[in-house]
């Protein structure tokens, strides 16, 4: 038997009680000896809940309890999650997060600690939900030099983008419903400006690229701007509007950022719709591969979780090598990468034609039946920069989107 | 420095070579020491290979040299594969092989003599090529109970299939363009006739499912009997027919089936087209997820190899617990699964209407504008067997395919 204890009782961890009572027979097959939850760690009573008796308040009856071997953290937040996972794996304990904010922030560290402990800090759940992605990237795809990590990484957002395209609605009514439905939090801004999104792809690209990549330093844009007559011209190129967080290494440069980005059906991605999320990779020998599942949920999420649970207690005692150094990763300037865009301009667009010549050349038109009094186009590849500048000189512009077709 | 062995230098084993020296500087990162090919083993000579100095002939160089830790077997087939194979295990040897007939076939008592002597037998790259599905099944979804796994696992079929859909070709044709492309054998019946699937599925089952699924027991049908007429059916209903390989669990009834399927774009394997490869998992926690990329190929499945390889050396004297053992799992009799089915009879079914009536009740028609002389249908789900007695009184079928949606 292997003790356990999970912090925090909320949504997540509650999830993780249900997967260890509902499937304890095969986890403990699979882990090889039975997984016991010892104690869980919340501020809050829960009267009447069968856990109480396991219930704690105080962090150090965990941390000073040399049974309890494996640690889950659920709690969120970076602090006190920090505070107690750095003490638990200095004590030797393995960690297992799903802790999104506390890895992009401090999982160089951990790691690090964990290694010099021969304990382990696993964090599958905190990017993608229960998808597995960490493992295969840390385990799986270590034969390859990774190019592009390209993921759909925000529930949230996909949904209302989804919700926009199939209903017709616009940006502020499929808030409104992907709220009322519990997919967006009553204050939706780290999910609908990206930063949910950003902190996940900087996780995925430090693994990825074996050094530390700063959230702070990815250029970071959401789909609060993105309107329905957006998405009417998408659907009419039989294209779809995504909130990309991508990664790509070109040469020697690294480009991260999140931002829309429209795709068409060729695109891997383009099939991940609603609340799922979706993550390509592609590698220097294995070429393009792809993962898809729930990016949330109390258990997909609690599915991970338990996964990593089962992961330490096979390895207890031995480090599982992750290559993410706390060498900082100089993220090129973004305003070098390049992409195509789609513009779009009030006004019919003759008058402005012979300027839109001058600037972007030849571009494609896109039209459709029933939107007048503007003019859309599409631009040919140039850099970001580039685009900045003729933006400058392009008068009333109604939106601008990054195209990957 | 870790020593390896690669048996075979045939499609495989070169490109495990190639990998190697591709990305030998950020493979060591990962693995934490360089990997060294010592030896290669071939039957053939290659005059004037930057190889030819490793090259053996005799397997025993390699088995008694102490030196040589890892072995990647790609020479495919059971033997001599399965007597080299054990004899390395056995040694202490770890072992990373890319032969499904042998995994299929050998894979619990090879695990089991793996577990005995410390090392370890991994196999990520005999099914799927270099898309993750093995380690994921292993390490990833241990805290579910798996409902189902369904596979579009040969690359070949799937070719045949998408060109038969996108260039209206019958299916003759597009096996000899499968052909001319070096996608399809000459001899094509491994693929076409589904045993290739077939013995993924068996070794996907028997890791999803912790017992041995013997190939032989899974009820497998190919795709020679599609025709272009059923092509233009489904694209009339905007589904596709993919070769399914598929377990399912019911209760405690497992069913296991290669056959043709038609599913539409609300299925997560729809968009895996061409010679991609796509796996569906259903667990009672994670929800659904899927897993794509390369079926095959030389240098995705090296990939899977090389980074099994890397596995072996991160784990040296230490194995990596599977739960696959050697008891038989009984498979349930496929006539009890049940399914929807796509019926076409000759005739304008006018004749057949109450017979129809009678046998299937209510049914979906399917009419396609330039097809006459010909009745088609949806049935409701029904048991195979059922199906089966219903058919005998049915006169003139030209095909029955499953329909999935």
């Amino acid at each position: 038997m292997i003790n356990i204890a999970v912090l925090g009782y909320g949504t997540v961890g509650s999830g993780v009680v249900e997967v260890l009572n509902t499937n304890g027979e095969s986890i403990k097959k699979r882990a090889g000896e039975k997984i016991n939850i010892k104690y869980i760690l919340d501020l809050r009573e829960f009267p009447g809940d069968p856990i109480m008796d396991k219930l704690v308040h105080d962090f150090n009856i965990i941390l000073e309890d040399p049974e309890v071997k494996i640690i889950a953290e659920v709690m969120g937040g970076v602090e006190p999650a920090y505070t107690f996972v750095k003490k638990a794996l200095l004590a030797g304990k393995s960690v297992c997060s799903s802790n999104k904010e506390l890895v992009a922030k401090h999982g160089a560290e951990l790691l690090d600690i964990a290694k010099e402990s021969n304990s382990n800090f696993l964090f599958e759940a905190s990017v993608g939900g229960g998808i597995p992605i960490i493992r295969p990237l840390n385990q799986s795809l270590t034969a390859d030099e990774i190019e592009e990590i390209t993921g759909i990484l925000n529930g949230t957002t996909n949904y209302i983008l989804s919700e926009m395209s199939e209903e017709g609605l616009d940006f502020d009514t499929a808030l409104k419903d992907a709220q009322s439905k519990g997919y967006a939090e009553r204050n939706p801004e780290a999910d609908v400006e990206g930063y949910d999104a950003c902190r996940k792809i900087a996780i995925l690209s430090s693994l990825a690229f074996g050094m530390q990549v700063d959230f702070e330093d990815i250029y970071t844009e959401g789909i609060t701007k993105i309107t329905d007559v957006d998405i009417k011209y998408a659907k009419a190129m039989s294209a779809r509007i995504k909130l990309f967080a991508s990664s790509i290494k070109e040469n020697d440069h690294f480009y991260s950022m999140v931002a829309p980005m429209m795709i068409k059906a060729n695109h891997p991605l383009y099939s991940v719709n609603d609340v799922f999320n979706g993550i390509f990779v592609r590698g220097n020998v294995i070429g393009d591969v792809m993962f898809y599942g729930s990016g949330a949920g109390k258990l997909p999420t609690a599915s991970a979780v338990v996964a990593d649970i089962v992961d330490a207690a096979k390895h207890l005692g031995k480090n599982i090598w992750t290559i993410w150094s706390s060498k900082k990763l100089e993220l090129s300037d973004i305003n070098k990468a390049k992409n195509k865009f789609f513009i779009r301009i009030a006004g019919d667009g003759e008058a402005e034609k012979e300027l839109i010549n001058r600037l972007f050349g030849k571009v494609e038109e896109i039209t459709v039946e029933d939107i007048t009094g503007e003019y859309a186009f599409i631009t040919s590849v140039m850099m970001e920069e580039e685009l900045k500048e003729k933006k400058k000189l392009l008068p009333n512009v109604l939106s601008i989107i990054r195209v990957k077709f």
